[in-house]
Protein backbone atom coordinates (compact mmCIF):
# COMPACT_ATOMS: atom_id res chain seq x y z
CA UNK A 1 0.00 0.00 0.00
CA UNK A 2 1.11 3.68 -1.04
CA UNK A 3 0.50 6.56 1.59
CA UNK A 4 0.00 9.65 -0.57
CA UNK A 5 -0.39 12.99 1.30
CA UNK A 6 -0.05 15.01 -1.83
CA UNK A 7 -3.08 16.33 -4.41
CA UNK A 8 -0.40 16.07 -7.29
CA UNK A 9 1.40 12.61 -6.41
CA UNK A 10 -2.42 11.04 -5.96
CA UNK A 11 -3.11 12.54 -9.81
CA UNK A 12 -0.25 11.62 -10.91
CA UNK A 13 -1.21 7.79 -9.48
CA UNK A 14 -4.60 7.80 -10.80
CA UNK A 15 -3.95 8.44 -14.48
CA UNK A 16 -2.96 4.62 -14.53
CA UNK A 17 -4.87 3.38 -12.18
CA UNK A 18 -7.94 2.14 -13.79
CA UNK A 19 -10.98 1.80 -12.15
CA UNK A 20 -11.06 2.80 -8.87
CA UNK A 21 -13.03 2.43 -5.78
CA UNK A 22 -13.14 5.53 -3.01
CA UNK A 23 -14.17 5.44 0.61
CA UNK A 24 -13.56 8.84 2.23
CA UNK A 25 -12.83 8.52 6.07
CA UNK A 26 -11.63 10.58 8.80
CA UNK A 27 -9.77 7.77 10.44
CA UNK A 28 -9.64 5.70 13.91
CA UNK A 29 -10.66 3.06 11.30
CA UNK A 30 -12.75 0.18 13.12
CA UNK A 31 -14.70 -2.97 11.66
CA UNK A 32 -17.40 -0.52 10.03
CA UNK A 33 -14.88 1.40 7.89
CA UNK A 34 -13.36 -1.95 6.50
CA UNK A 35 -16.35 -3.48 5.60
CA UNK A 36 -16.77 -0.54 3.59
CA UNK A 37 -13.51 -1.54 1.88
CA UNK A 38 -14.57 -4.91 1.67
CA UNK A 39 -17.76 -3.78 -0.50
CA UNK A 40 -15.45 -1.51 -2.64
CA UNK A 41 -13.29 -4.07 -3.32
CA UNK A 42 -16.22 -5.78 -4.86
CA UNK A 43 -16.31 -2.52 -7.54
CA UNK A 44 -12.74 -1.79 -8.60
CA UNK A 45 -9.77 -3.27 -8.98
CA UNK A 46 -7.97 0.06 -7.01
CA UNK A 47 -9.02 1.18 -4.03
CA UNK A 48 -8.17 4.17 -2.02
CA UNK A 49 -8.91 5.44 1.01
CA UNK A 50 -8.82 8.46 2.61
CA UNK A 51 -8.22 9.58 6.00
CA UNK A 52 -8.84 13.71 6.70
CA UNK A 53 -10.58 15.08 9.99
CA UNK A 54 -12.12 17.87 8.42
CA UNK A 55 -12.49 21.11 10.08
CA UNK A 56 -15.07 21.88 7.98
CA UNK A 57 -17.64 19.65 9.15
CA UNK A 58 -17.27 20.50 12.74
CA UNK A 59 -19.39 23.27 14.72
CA UNK A 60 -18.10 25.43 17.63
CA UNK A 61 -17.76 23.29 20.80
CA UNK A 62 -17.64 20.25 19.03
CA UNK A 63 -14.70 17.75 18.91
CA UNK A 64 -12.84 18.66 16.09
CA UNK A 65 -9.20 19.13 18.57
CA UNK A 66 -9.96 16.06 20.62
CA UNK A 67 -11.03 14.00 17.80
CA UNK A 68 -8.74 10.47 17.80
CA UNK A 69 -5.95 10.82 15.29
CA UNK A 70 -5.00 7.05 15.08
CA UNK A 71 -2.91 7.22 11.44
CA UNK A 72 -0.27 4.78 12.04
CA UNK A 73 -2.43 2.47 13.52
CA UNK A 74 -5.18 3.11 10.51
CA UNK A 75 -2.86 2.07 8.25
CA UNK A 76 -1.86 -1.25 9.43
CA UNK A 77 -5.39 -2.06 9.17
CA UNK A 78 -5.97 -0.73 5.31
CA UNK A 79 -2.69 -2.28 4.45
CA UNK A 80 -3.99 -5.62 5.86
CA UNK A 81 -7.37 -4.95 4.10
CA UNK A 82 -5.66 -4.76 0.67
CA UNK A 83 -5.78 -0.94 -0.04
CA UNK A 84 -3.96 0.04 -2.68
CA UNK A 85 -3.56 3.75 -1.54
CA UNK A 86 -3.72 5.36 1.51
CA UNK A 87 -4.59 8.91 0.69
CA UNK A 88 -3.97 11.35 3.92
CA UNK A 89 -3.46 15.07 2.72
CA UNK A 90 -2.64 17.71 5.71
CA UNK A 91 -4.66 20.75 6.74
CA UNK A 92 -2.58 22.56 4.60
CA UNK A 93 -3.05 20.83 1.37
CA UNK A 94 -7.06 20.30 1.48
CA UNK A 95 -7.55 24.03 2.78
CA UNK A 96 -4.24 25.94 1.17
CA UNK A 97 -5.85 29.57 1.88
CA UNK A 98 -7.27 28.18 5.23
CA UNK A 99 -10.29 29.48 4.46
CA UNK A 100 -12.46 27.48 1.81
CA UNK A 101 -14.27 30.39 -0.29
CA UNK A 102 -16.73 27.87 -2.71
CA UNK A 103 -18.92 25.39 -0.70
CA UNK A 104 -21.69 23.16 -2.14
CA UNK A 105 -24.38 23.92 -0.85
CA UNK A 106 -26.99 21.45 0.46
CA UNK A 107 -31.21 22.07 0.04
CA UNK A 108 -33.19 22.57 3.25
CA UNK A 109 -32.50 19.13 4.54
CA UNK A 110 -29.11 20.53 6.01
CA UNK A 111 -31.17 22.08 8.28
CA UNK A 112 -33.29 19.17 9.45
CA UNK A 113 -32.58 16.03 11.40
CA UNK A 114 -28.46 16.07 12.51
CA UNK A 115 -28.58 19.62 11.14
CA UNK A 116 -30.78 21.88 13.85
CA UNK A 117 -28.03 20.61 16.21
CA UNK A 118 -24.85 20.67 13.49
CA UNK A 119 -25.27 23.59 11.31
CA UNK A 120 -23.48 23.82 8.47
CA UNK A 121 -22.20 20.08 9.27
CA UNK A 122 -23.34 19.08 5.81
CA UNK A 123 -22.04 21.75 3.92
CA UNK A 124 -18.89 21.01 5.28
CA UNK A 125 -19.09 17.21 4.42
CA UNK A 126 -20.75 18.23 0.94
CA UNK A 127 -17.77 20.66 0.14
CA UNK A 128 -15.17 18.31 1.52
CA UNK A 129 -16.31 15.25 -0.05
CA UNK A 130 -16.65 17.01 -3.37
CA UNK A 131 -12.65 18.00 -3.06
CA UNK A 132 -11.94 14.68 -2.23
CA UNK A 133 -13.81 13.23 -5.52
CA UNK A 134 -12.12 15.56 -7.39
CA UNK A 135 -8.64 14.71 -6.85
CA UNK A 136 -9.43 11.37 -6.29
CA UNK A 137 -11.81 10.84 -9.31
CA UNK A 138 -13.65 7.57 -8.41
CA UNK A 139 -15.21 5.42 -10.67
CA UNK A 140 -17.58 4.04 -7.17
CA UNK A 141 -17.62 5.58 -3.54
CA UNK A 142 -18.64 3.91 -0.81
CA UNK A 143 -20.14 5.21 2.15
CA UNK A 144 -21.67 3.86 5.50
CA UNK A 145 -25.70 4.00 6.14
CA UNK A 146 -24.60 4.85 10.09
CA UNK A 147 -24.43 8.16 9.00
CA UNK A 148 -28.16 8.19 6.97
CA UNK A 149 -28.46 11.91 6.54
CA UNK A 150 -24.98 12.47 5.10
CA UNK A 151 -25.62 9.32 2.56
CA UNK A 152 -28.56 11.14 1.63
CA UNK A 153 -26.95 14.42 1.11
CA UNK A 154 -24.33 12.91 -0.90
CA UNK A 155 -26.43 10.79 -2.98
CA UNK A 156 -27.98 14.43 -3.43
CA UNK A 157 -25.01 16.45 -4.93
CA UNK A 158 -23.76 13.68 -6.78
CA UNK A 159 -27.00 13.21 -8.62
CA UNK A 160 -27.90 17.36 -8.81
CA UNK A 161 -24.67 18.17 -10.02
CA UNK A 162 -24.13 15.39 -12.56
CA UNK A 163 -21.01 13.71 -11.37
CA UNK A 164 -20.19 10.29 -12.71
CA UNK A 165 -19.64 8.39 -9.81
CA UNK A 166 -21.74 5.57 -8.36
CA UNK A 167 -22.08 5.99 -4.66
CA UNK A 168 -22.72 2.64 -2.75
CA UNK A 169 -24.31 2.50 0.81
CA UNK A 170 -23.42 -0.06 3.33
CA UNK A 171 -24.92 -1.67 5.93
CA UNK A 172 -23.87 -0.55 9.59
CA UNK A 173 -21.36 -2.76 11.63
CA UNK A 174 -22.67 -3.62 15.04
CA UNK A 175 -20.76 -4.79 18.10
CA UNK A 176 -22.48 -7.65 19.54
CA UNK A 177 -24.83 -5.88 22.05
CA UNK A 178 -26.39 -4.04 19.10
CA UNK A 179 -24.39 -0.84 19.33
CA UNK A 180 -23.41 0.73 15.99
CA UNK A 181 -19.78 0.79 15.22
CA UNK A 182 -18.42 4.45 15.37
CA UNK A 183 -15.17 6.25 16.37
CA UNK A 184 -16.83 8.06 18.94
CA UNK A 185 -17.95 5.10 21.22
CA UNK A 186 -14.35 5.41 22.26
CA UNK A 187 -15.50 8.32 24.25
CA UNK A 188 -18.11 6.50 25.93
CA UNK A 189 -17.10 5.61 29.85
CA UNK A 190 -17.68 1.72 30.86
CA UNK A 191 -20.81 2.41 31.94
CA UNK A 192 -21.88 4.38 29.40
CA UNK A 193 -20.85 2.21 26.75
CA UNK A 194 -22.79 -0.78 28.35
CA UNK A 195 -26.02 1.23 28.14
CA UNK A 196 -25.40 2.88 24.58
CA UNK A 197 -27.36 -0.24 22.95
CA UNK A 198 -30.27 1.47 24.64
CA UNK A 199 -30.58 3.23 21.42
CA UNK A 200 -30.77 0.80 19.14
CA UNK A 201 -33.17 -1.30 21.30
CA UNK A 202 -35.61 1.45 20.55
CA UNK A 203 -35.09 1.64 17.28
CA UNK A 204 -35.68 -1.83 16.86
CA UNK A 205 -38.73 -1.96 19.41
CA UNK A 206 -40.01 1.18 17.07
CA UNK A 207 -39.39 -0.87 14.04
CA UNK A 208 -41.65 -3.89 15.36
CA UNK A 209 -44.43 -1.77 15.93
CA UNK A 210 -44.51 -0.31 12.26
CA UNK A 211 -44.12 -3.85 11.30
CA UNK A 212 -46.92 -4.93 13.18
CA UNK A 213 -49.00 -1.89 11.37
CA UNK A 214 -48.62 0.88 13.30
CA UNK A 215 -48.72 4.32 11.18
CA UNK A 216 -48.99 6.86 13.93
CA UNK A 217 -45.32 7.99 13.28
CA UNK A 218 -45.49 11.07 15.63
CA UNK A 219 -47.02 8.64 18.87
CA UNK A 220 -44.07 6.31 18.31
CA UNK A 221 -41.44 8.66 17.90
CA UNK A 222 -42.66 10.46 21.32
CA UNK A 223 -42.31 6.95 23.40
CA UNK A 224 -39.41 6.05 22.45
CA UNK A 225 -38.40 10.32 23.24
CA UNK A 226 -39.68 9.15 26.04
CA UNK A 227 -38.14 5.57 27.20
CA UNK A 228 -34.92 7.54 26.01
CA UNK A 229 -35.06 10.03 28.57
CA UNK A 230 -36.10 8.12 31.45
CA UNK A 231 -32.94 5.73 30.69
CA UNK A 232 -31.37 9.02 31.18
CA UNK A 233 -30.39 10.02 27.05
CA UNK A 234 -30.80 13.40 26.11
CA UNK A 235 -32.49 12.97 23.09
CA UNK A 236 -31.76 15.14 19.87
CA UNK A 237 -34.56 13.47 18.19
CA UNK A 238 -36.07 9.93 16.54
CA UNK A 239 -37.81 10.70 13.63
CA UNK A 240 -40.23 8.34 11.29
CA UNK A 241 -38.86 9.51 7.01
CA UNK A 242 -39.07 8.31 4.19
CA UNK A 243 -35.44 6.51 2.83
CA UNK A 244 -35.73 8.13 -0.49
CA UNK A 245 -35.59 12.15 0.42
CA UNK A 246 -34.98 11.62 3.83
CA UNK A 247 -38.94 14.10 3.87
CA UNK A 248 -41.17 13.38 6.98
CA UNK A 249 -43.08 9.95 6.47
CA UNK A 250 -47.03 9.59 6.36
CA UNK A 251 -49.19 6.41 6.77
CA UNK A 252 -49.12 4.42 3.51
CA UNK A 253 -45.57 5.34 3.05
CA UNK A 254 -43.78 1.86 2.18
CA UNK A 255 -40.13 2.72 2.36
CA UNK A 256 -38.58 4.44 5.91
CA UNK A 257 -36.10 4.96 7.90
CA UNK A 258 -36.17 5.61 11.98
CA UNK A 259 -33.67 7.94 12.38
CA UNK A 260 -32.50 8.99 15.28
CA UNK A 261 -29.23 11.06 17.31
CA UNK A 262 -29.25 10.95 21.49
CA UNK A 263 -26.36 11.80 24.31
CA UNK A 264 -24.98 9.92 26.34
CA UNK A 265 -23.18 12.30 29.26
CA UNK A 266 -20.80 13.97 26.22
CA UNK A 267 -21.25 11.61 23.74
CA UNK A 268 -23.73 12.10 20.97
CA UNK A 269 -24.46 9.01 19.35
CA UNK A 270 -26.65 8.09 16.13
CA UNK A 271 -28.20 5.45 14.65
CA UNK A 272 -31.04 4.70 12.16
CA UNK A 273 -32.77 1.41 10.75
CA UNK A 274 -34.29 1.05 7.63
CA UNK A 275 -37.94 -0.61 6.93
CA UNK A 276 -39.42 -2.09 4.00
CA UNK A 277 -42.83 -2.42 4.32
CA UNK A 278 -44.85 -4.80 1.84
CA UNK A 279 -47.58 -2.55 -0.26
CA UNK B 1 -18.81 17.24 -36.17
CA UNK B 2 -21.21 15.71 -34.09
CA UNK B 3 -24.68 16.94 -32.05
CA UNK B 4 -25.00 15.22 -28.81
CA UNK B 5 -27.63 16.59 -26.69
CA UNK B 6 -27.77 13.54 -24.19
CA UNK B 7 -25.61 13.14 -21.10
CA UNK B 8 -25.50 9.38 -22.01
CA UNK B 9 -24.19 9.98 -25.21
CA UNK B 10 -22.09 12.61 -24.23
CA UNK B 11 -20.19 10.74 -21.74
CA UNK B 12 -20.21 7.51 -24.20
CA UNK B 13 -18.39 9.75 -26.47
CA UNK B 14 -16.08 11.09 -23.69
CA UNK B 15 -14.55 7.88 -22.90
CA UNK B 16 -12.76 7.22 -25.90
CA UNK B 17 -11.45 10.70 -26.52
CA UNK B 18 -8.26 11.54 -25.02
CA UNK B 19 -7.52 15.38 -24.45
CA UNK B 20 -10.53 17.58 -24.21
CA UNK B 21 -10.61 21.17 -24.19
CA UNK B 22 -14.20 22.38 -23.63
CA UNK B 23 -16.19 25.85 -24.13
CA UNK B 24 -19.50 26.34 -22.85
CA UNK B 25 -21.59 29.17 -24.59
CA UNK B 26 -25.33 30.11 -24.41
CA UNK B 27 -25.29 30.15 -28.07
CA UNK B 28 -26.03 32.81 -30.38
CA UNK B 29 -22.39 32.48 -31.76
CA UNK B 30 -20.29 35.48 -32.83
CA UNK B 31 -16.46 35.64 -33.43
CA UNK B 32 -15.46 36.15 -29.97
CA UNK B 33 -16.73 32.59 -29.44
CA UNK B 34 -15.47 30.82 -32.52
CA UNK B 35 -11.78 32.66 -30.88
CA UNK B 36 -13.08 30.21 -27.99
CA UNK B 37 -12.59 27.65 -30.20
CA UNK B 38 -9.68 28.53 -32.13
CA UNK B 39 -7.67 28.94 -28.47
CA UNK B 40 -9.20 25.41 -27.66
CA UNK B 41 -7.70 23.61 -30.19
CA UNK B 42 -3.94 24.80 -29.29
CA UNK B 43 -4.81 22.97 -26.27
CA UNK B 44 -6.45 19.60 -27.00
CA UNK B 45 -7.20 17.49 -30.02
CA UNK B 46 -10.68 17.06 -29.60
CA UNK B 47 -13.10 20.31 -28.98
CA UNK B 48 -16.85 20.52 -27.11
CA UNK B 49 -18.87 23.24 -27.60
CA UNK B 50 -21.98 23.37 -25.36
CA UNK B 51 -24.86 25.85 -26.15
CA UNK B 52 -27.45 25.53 -23.40
CA UNK B 53 -29.37 28.79 -22.36
CA UNK B 54 -29.12 28.36 -18.38
CA UNK B 55 -32.51 29.38 -17.03
CA UNK B 56 -30.16 29.02 -12.75
CA UNK B 57 -28.18 32.49 -14.04
CA UNK B 58 -30.88 34.63 -15.26
CA UNK B 59 -33.19 36.72 -12.37
CA UNK B 60 -36.13 37.97 -12.39
CA UNK B 61 -37.14 40.33 -15.62
CA UNK B 62 -34.46 39.24 -17.30
CA UNK B 63 -34.01 38.14 -20.66
CA UNK B 64 -34.17 34.17 -20.79
CA UNK B 65 -37.36 34.00 -21.95
CA UNK B 66 -36.41 36.35 -25.14
CA UNK B 67 -32.44 35.16 -25.17
CA UNK B 68 -31.77 34.39 -28.93
CA UNK B 69 -31.64 30.48 -29.50
CA UNK B 70 -30.27 30.25 -33.05
CA UNK B 71 -28.84 26.18 -33.17
CA UNK B 72 -29.04 25.94 -36.75
CA UNK B 73 -27.05 28.61 -37.46
CA UNK B 74 -24.83 28.06 -34.60
CA UNK B 75 -24.20 24.49 -35.83
CA UNK B 76 -23.02 25.38 -38.82
CA UNK B 77 -20.43 27.95 -37.52
CA UNK B 78 -19.04 25.40 -35.01
CA UNK B 79 -18.68 22.57 -37.72
CA UNK B 80 -16.90 24.92 -39.90
CA UNK B 81 -14.06 25.75 -36.80
CA UNK B 82 -13.20 22.14 -36.83
CA UNK B 83 -15.69 21.59 -33.48
CA UNK B 84 -15.65 17.51 -33.24
CA UNK B 85 -18.45 17.90 -30.72
CA UNK B 86 -21.78 20.45 -29.93
CA UNK B 87 -23.22 19.16 -26.58
CA UNK B 88 -26.86 20.97 -26.74
CA UNK B 89 -28.49 19.40 -23.86
CA UNK B 90 -32.16 20.53 -23.04
CA UNK B 91 -34.19 21.72 -19.63
CA UNK B 92 -35.28 18.21 -18.91
CA UNK B 93 -31.59 16.47 -20.06
CA UNK B 94 -29.83 19.12 -17.11
CA UNK B 95 -32.54 19.89 -14.98
CA UNK B 96 -34.56 16.69 -14.63
CA UNK B 97 -36.20 17.62 -11.14
CA UNK B 98 -36.94 21.16 -12.76
CA UNK B 99 -35.25 22.44 -9.21
CA UNK B 100 -31.84 22.52 -8.83
CA UNK B 101 -31.47 21.51 -5.20
CA UNK B 102 -27.54 21.41 -4.54
CA UNK B 103 -25.75 24.24 -5.49
CA UNK B 104 -21.71 25.96 -5.82
CA UNK B 105 -22.24 28.51 -3.29
CA UNK B 106 -19.70 31.66 -4.16
CA UNK B 107 -18.35 33.89 -2.06
CA UNK B 108 -19.06 37.50 -1.33
CA UNK B 109 -17.66 38.39 -4.62
CA UNK B 110 -21.31 37.00 -6.03
CA UNK B 111 -22.69 40.25 -4.40
CA UNK B 112 -20.59 42.91 -5.72
CA UNK B 113 -20.09 44.19 -9.33
CA UNK B 114 -22.67 42.55 -11.61
CA UNK B 115 -24.08 41.00 -8.90
CA UNK B 116 -25.48 43.70 -7.26
CA UNK B 117 -27.92 44.43 -10.31
CA UNK B 118 -28.19 40.56 -10.82
CA UNK B 119 -28.60 38.48 -7.56
CA UNK B 120 -27.94 34.73 -8.07
CA UNK B 121 -26.27 34.97 -11.48
CA UNK B 122 -23.06 34.06 -10.30
CA UNK B 123 -24.70 30.96 -8.21
CA UNK B 124 -26.71 29.70 -11.24
CA UNK B 125 -23.28 30.17 -13.30
CA UNK B 126 -20.95 28.25 -11.25
CA UNK B 127 -23.58 25.43 -10.90
CA UNK B 128 -24.44 25.11 -14.21
CA UNK B 129 -20.59 25.31 -15.50
CA UNK B 130 -19.86 22.72 -12.77
CA UNK B 131 -22.10 20.55 -13.99
CA UNK B 132 -21.22 20.89 -17.65
CA UNK B 133 -17.58 20.28 -16.29
CA UNK B 134 -18.91 16.90 -14.55
CA UNK B 135 -20.62 15.70 -17.67
CA UNK B 136 -17.84 16.72 -20.27
CA UNK B 137 -14.83 16.09 -18.17
CA UNK B 138 -12.54 18.79 -19.63
CA UNK B 139 -8.92 18.90 -19.60
CA UNK B 140 -8.98 22.42 -20.70
CA UNK B 141 -12.15 24.77 -20.76
CA UNK B 142 -11.78 28.54 -22.20
CA UNK B 143 -13.81 31.46 -21.45
CA UNK B 144 -14.02 35.44 -22.77
CA UNK B 145 -12.43 37.87 -20.56
CA UNK B 146 -15.37 39.95 -21.84
CA UNK B 147 -16.91 38.35 -18.69
CA UNK B 148 -14.82 39.03 -15.98
CA UNK B 149 -16.01 38.26 -13.06
CA UNK B 150 -17.70 35.60 -14.84
CA UNK B 151 -13.99 34.28 -15.23
CA UNK B 152 -12.74 34.91 -11.66
CA UNK B 153 -15.68 33.15 -10.39
CA UNK B 154 -15.38 29.74 -12.64
CA UNK B 155 -11.36 30.10 -11.57
CA UNK B 156 -12.64 30.24 -7.86
CA UNK B 157 -14.44 27.01 -8.05
CA UNK B 158 -12.33 25.29 -9.86
CA UNK B 159 -9.61 26.07 -7.52
CA UNK B 160 -11.25 26.07 -4.05
CA UNK B 161 -13.00 22.79 -5.38
CA UNK B 162 -10.03 20.62 -6.68
CA UNK B 163 -10.85 20.43 -10.29
CA UNK B 164 -8.67 18.99 -12.17
CA UNK B 165 -9.08 21.94 -15.22
CA UNK B 166 -7.08 24.19 -16.52
CA UNK B 167 -8.86 27.93 -17.22
CA UNK B 168 -8.02 29.46 -20.02
CA UNK B 169 -9.37 33.23 -20.31
CA UNK B 170 -9.49 34.47 -23.58
CA UNK B 171 -8.99 38.30 -24.49
CA UNK B 172 -12.21 39.94 -25.46
CA UNK B 173 -13.19 39.84 -29.50
CA UNK B 174 -14.49 43.64 -30.36
CA UNK B 175 -15.55 45.34 -33.79
CA UNK B 176 -14.05 47.76 -35.68
CA UNK B 177 -15.01 50.43 -33.86
CA UNK B 178 -14.31 48.85 -30.09
CA UNK B 179 -17.42 47.64 -29.32
CA UNK B 180 -16.99 44.01 -27.37
CA UNK B 181 -18.77 41.50 -29.12
CA UNK B 182 -21.94 40.51 -27.09
CA UNK B 183 -24.91 38.33 -28.31
CA UNK B 184 -26.72 40.94 -26.45
CA UNK B 185 -25.37 43.51 -29.01
CA UNK B 186 -28.25 42.30 -31.43
CA UNK B 187 -30.58 43.91 -29.12
CA UNK B 188 -29.09 47.28 -29.87
CA UNK B 189 -30.95 49.80 -32.18
CA UNK B 190 -29.10 51.50 -35.01
CA UNK B 191 -28.62 54.34 -32.83
CA UNK B 192 -27.80 52.38 -29.61
CA UNK B 193 -25.26 50.32 -31.62
CA UNK B 194 -23.63 53.96 -33.02
CA UNK B 195 -23.30 54.68 -29.32
CA UNK B 196 -22.21 51.45 -28.00
CA UNK B 197 -18.92 52.25 -28.37
CA UNK B 198 -18.76 55.04 -25.93
CA UNK B 199 -18.41 52.39 -23.24
CA UNK B 200 -14.86 51.06 -24.39
CA UNK B 201 -14.02 54.59 -25.19
CA UNK B 202 -14.76 55.51 -21.19
CA UNK B 203 -12.87 52.45 -20.58
CA UNK B 204 -9.63 53.35 -22.59
CA UNK B 205 -9.40 57.08 -21.59
CA UNK B 206 -9.18 55.80 -17.85
CA UNK B 207 -6.79 53.54 -18.69
CA UNK B 208 -4.94 55.96 -20.07
CA UNK B 209 -5.07 58.03 -16.91
CA UNK B 210 -4.18 55.26 -14.78
CA UNK B 211 -1.21 53.97 -16.81
CA UNK B 212 -0.11 58.07 -16.94
CA UNK B 213 0.74 57.67 -13.32
CA UNK B 214 -2.77 58.87 -11.58
CA UNK B 215 -3.94 56.30 -8.66
CA UNK B 216 -6.99 58.16 -7.63
CA UNK B 217 -9.33 55.47 -8.67
CA UNK B 218 -12.30 56.90 -7.07
CA UNK B 219 -12.25 60.53 -8.62
CA UNK B 220 -11.20 58.61 -11.95
CA UNK B 221 -14.67 56.11 -11.27
CA UNK B 222 -17.06 58.83 -10.45
CA UNK B 223 -15.42 60.71 -13.73
CA UNK B 224 -16.31 58.01 -16.13
CA UNK B 225 -20.02 57.21 -14.42
CA UNK B 226 -20.58 61.02 -15.40
CA UNK B 227 -19.58 61.10 -18.34
CA UNK B 228 -21.43 58.28 -19.49
CA UNK B 229 -24.60 59.77 -17.77
CA UNK B 230 -24.59 62.64 -19.77
CA UNK B 231 -24.33 60.02 -23.04
CA UNK B 232 -27.51 58.99 -22.02
CA UNK B 233 -26.04 55.99 -20.34
CA UNK B 234 -27.56 54.45 -17.13
CA UNK B 235 -24.87 53.16 -15.48
CA UNK B 236 -24.76 50.62 -13.30
CA UNK B 237 -20.93 50.60 -11.99
CA UNK B 238 -17.64 51.76 -13.47
CA UNK B 239 -14.80 50.47 -10.37
CA UNK B 240 -11.11 49.64 -10.70
CA UNK B 241 -10.50 45.69 -9.28
CA UNK B 242 -7.48 43.73 -8.67
CA UNK B 243 -7.13 41.32 -11.49
CA UNK B 244 -6.53 38.82 -9.06
CA UNK B 245 -9.23 38.51 -6.95
CA UNK B 246 -11.30 41.24 -8.57
CA UNK B 247 -11.21 43.22 -4.94
CA UNK B 248 -10.94 46.82 -4.79
CA UNK B 249 -7.84 47.98 -6.19
CA UNK B 250 -5.54 50.68 -4.20
CA UNK B 251 -2.95 53.20 -5.43
CA UNK B 252 0.01 50.78 -5.54
CA UNK B 253 -1.83 47.39 -7.09
CA UNK B 254 0.15 46.06 -10.11
CA UNK B 255 -2.19 44.41 -11.75
CA UNK B 256 -5.98 46.12 -12.21
CA UNK B 257 -8.69 45.39 -14.16
CA UNK B 258 -11.79 48.36 -14.97
CA UNK B 259 -14.91 46.59 -15.17
CA UNK B 260 -17.94 48.59 -16.04
CA UNK B 261 -21.89 47.72 -16.98
CA UNK B 262 -23.94 50.11 -18.19
CA UNK B 263 -27.58 50.29 -20.21
CA UNK B 264 -28.70 51.82 -23.37
CA UNK B 265 -32.20 52.16 -23.37
CA UNK B 266 -33.16 48.11 -22.45
CA UNK B 267 -29.84 46.52 -23.44
CA UNK B 268 -27.46 45.94 -20.44
CA UNK B 269 -23.60 45.75 -21.64
CA UNK B 270 -20.82 45.40 -19.83
CA UNK B 271 -16.83 46.08 -20.31
CA UNK B 272 -13.80 45.74 -18.94
CA UNK B 273 -9.98 46.41 -19.34
CA UNK B 274 -7.06 45.08 -17.68
CA UNK B 275 -3.96 47.05 -17.01
CA UNK B 276 -0.63 46.01 -15.89
CA UNK B 277 1.34 48.78 -14.67
CA UNK B 278 5.37 48.67 -13.90
CA UNK B 279 6.80 48.44 -10.72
Amino acid sequence: MQIITSIQDLRAWRKAAGVVAFVPTMGNLHDGHLALVTEAKKHAEKIVVSIFVNRLQFGQGEDFMSYPRTLDVDAEKLQAAGVDVLFAPNEMELYPHVSQHYNVEPPNIQNELCGVFRPGHFRGVATVVTKLFNIVKPDVACFGKKDYQQLAVIRGFVEDLNMDIKIVGVDTGRAADGLALSSRNGYLSEAERAQAPQLYQALTQMAAQIRSGRQDYAKLEQQAVKTLTEQAWVVDYVEVRNTHDLQVAHAGDAHVVIVAAARLGNTRLIDNLEIHLEG
